[in-house]
């Protein structure tokens, strides 16, 4: 076999569930590391709560049948020039994503969930420990917009700052474009740059852009930016968590801002309507501690209205450039969940898996029925929540019962 | 004499002293009334303090000749279709000038102060008790900071909220502009307008616009809006608390705004550069008690830079328009020094006054000069303290000494 266990280890999570995936299974896979995670869930010995989450894509399917469809992928991937990353590879970026375990990023969001994986084409995704910028926007921007993403994008690039986004048309593409057009011109620039090449050129310190895809890596959406698409992958990287062959359904971008957002140190929204997908975003980056702005227009453009909304309610901070960011943005806080001093160690967990918590007893231990029973919710979301209490050390399993840990 | 003792007075007494005046001529002529006041300044029977204050303009000349000056003043005025107002009047807005007394509006304001009384053309100042809606902005403004103030303009008047601004070119004149053409559209609409007419017109219900001057009320400036000027005469009121004849001095503009912004219960600032003395209104606003709104613009835009910077920096709320101002603007609070349960009496003063204050033994009375040793300030200074004190009742004269009330 001409893939690493790894590798179809990643590939086969991926496609056995959809993003973002239950808790339970994000607590599996983290208890037991990738490649014994798929090994139990393609041999059909995955414990009942995930089982039921991967039940849709799985069920049915030998164990051969699973391992196919995985190294297929991965072949795809391959083909793409992409490889498969995941936690506990070098640069897999853990600190920003620690935020997708405990926080939900929005309300349309079933449950918090960082990515059990990700294709990726090109090279890194942001600079060092920072996050990168994501640049987000109406597909619809107004020619105003994408010169001031473009600007944006440039002079974030320009300054070492990697601009995250999502490949859209609009607000999307010119921000990748100015991040790339920077680079380039960096790059040109006189005697310096064949010594910066050598070193392995922006990538080595800098990844120009990432774009975050809500289909296969193989795929371009919109296919009218194939090229545009290859050339961020050239200049930064491309990444999904979809697998190869996936359609960008209508609700994938939802899920796929949450990676913009959380891979970003902070979010500006250039243009966008009142409704806009890039407020979803916003309110994404919010919810995970990340600093948002925007970028305020003409008050007679439809295409700032967005803006001006998230400015007026405080929920985004005015920013008119690049140098006004870079007053503003504040460093990371270590990721961790937000426990203040007197906080009860369950005050981080979501509704669910406090009463889960709360149904269990404080001393002896119980079936997972008997919870279910007492917290008046259905098995799998017990068997779930239980999964998270395993994680966070809140819950123990005993002899097939649970107790507090 | 054709002009009454009180408009001889009003007159006079803004002649006598360069806005904004002195605390202690303020407290004199609140403690005397319009006329005993004039009388004692033109007499030469003002107290020390205030005697000081007025010198430069008052001094060597006869009391006929200073009751020349005013009637003269107060015939310029009828000239231009103005009378006098002040204190006392019926239409005098107390409440809305009322923070003038003890909030210093701006660094560069040496104190303090209410004006004396108002030249006026026109009819009232602003909608009942309501103050009006202050439209500020730069005088280079662009065809998109007009079309905003005109429509900022125009729905604030059709809606019975009197425009506030100062005449100037640009953001103001459309401000003005819009307010008018609000009002000459409702008059010309159907047959409600002539019974609308009937009862005063937009005067009785609505002051379409106010523009505050930082000249005579004889003087147009600038002088290619003398018609505009007229015209907001006709549609609401102008005025000015400079004397006729008086230029238009630097300084004076600032002066004239704390009028503007004090008229105001909100000041939008629709266009402003870095430098713009709009700033300053928004400051001087701010410091009174006033919301202040600014309309955000194209980031490219030298004269949305001011805007941008007053919304970043939390000293502004973000409007796009009158529908987002509707929903903002918060009823004025009771005009009243802001003492809170607990404060002391003295809490609402300045420093040179409390110090005065403090010097004032709690048993027993001493001289000014004691008064001055002890606080070791000025002794016109202490003069002028001394009459603030007393106005606000902290301090009284007893046999020429003074001493805790």
């Amino acid at each position: 076999m001409r893939h690493t266990r790894r590798e179809i280890a990643l590939a086969g999570l991926l496609r056995c569930a959809e993003p973002p995936v239950a808790p339970a299974v994000v607590a599996f896979v983290d208890a037991l590391g990738a490649e014994e995670a798929w090994a139990a869930i393609a041999g059909g010995r995955a414990p009942g709560e995930v089982a039921s989450v991967v039940q849709p894509r799985v069920g049915g399917l030998g164990r051969v049948e699973l391992e196919f469809q995985a190294a297929r992928d991965v072949a795809i991937a391959a083909e793409n020039g992409a490889v498969l990353v995941g936690p506990g590879d070098p640069d897999w970026p853990d600190e920003l994503f620690a935020p997708l375990e405990w926080v939900r990023p929005y309300e349309q969001c079933p449950h918090a969930a960082p990515p059990l994986a990700l294709y990726r084409r090109g090279r890194g995704w942001a600079t060092g420990d920072r996050g990168g910028l994501a640049v987000v926007g109406s597909r619809a921007a107004t020619p105003y917009g994408v010169r001031v993403a473009a600007e944006l994008g440039g002079d974030a690039a320009r300054l070492g700052r990697t601009v995250v986004s999502g490949a859209a048309y609009g607000i999307d593409a010119a921000a990748h474009r100015g991040a790339l057009h920077a680079v380039d011109d960096e790059m040109g620039d006189g005697g310096g740059s064949g010594e910066r090449r050598s070193e392995g050129g922006p990538a080595a310190g800098c990844v120009a852009t990432v774009a975050v895809l809500a289909c296969g890596i193989d795929r371009a959406y919109p296919a009218a930016h194939r090229a545009l698409i290859d050339a961020i992958a050239r200049g930064g990287a491309v990444i999904s968590e979809y697998p190869p062959g996936s359609v960008p359904a209508r609700h994938r971008f939802l899920v796929r801002n949450r990676l913009i957002a959380a891979l970003a140190e902070a979010t500006v929204v250039v243009e966008a309507g009142r409704r806009s997908g890039s407020l979803n975003t916003a309110t994404t980056a919010a919810n995970l501690g990340r600093q948002v702005f925007a970028v305020p227009g003409p008050v007679s453009s439809a295409m700032s209205v967005g803006c001006h909304d998230l400015i007026r309610e405080g929920r985004a901070g005015l920013v008119t450039g690049w140098p006004d960011l870079v007053g503003m943005i504040e460093p990371l806080a270590p990721a961790a969940p937000a426990h203040r001093p007197g906080d009860r160690p369950t005050d981080g967990l979501d509704l669910v898996t406090s009463r889960v918590h709360d149904a269990i007893p404080a001393r002896g231990a119980v079936s997972v029925d008997t919870l279910a029973g007492e917290a008046a919710l259905p098995v799998p979301d017990v068997m779930g929540a239980l999964a998270v209490l395993q994680t966070f050390g809140l819950a123990q399993r005993r002899d097939g019962l649970w107790c507090r840990a």
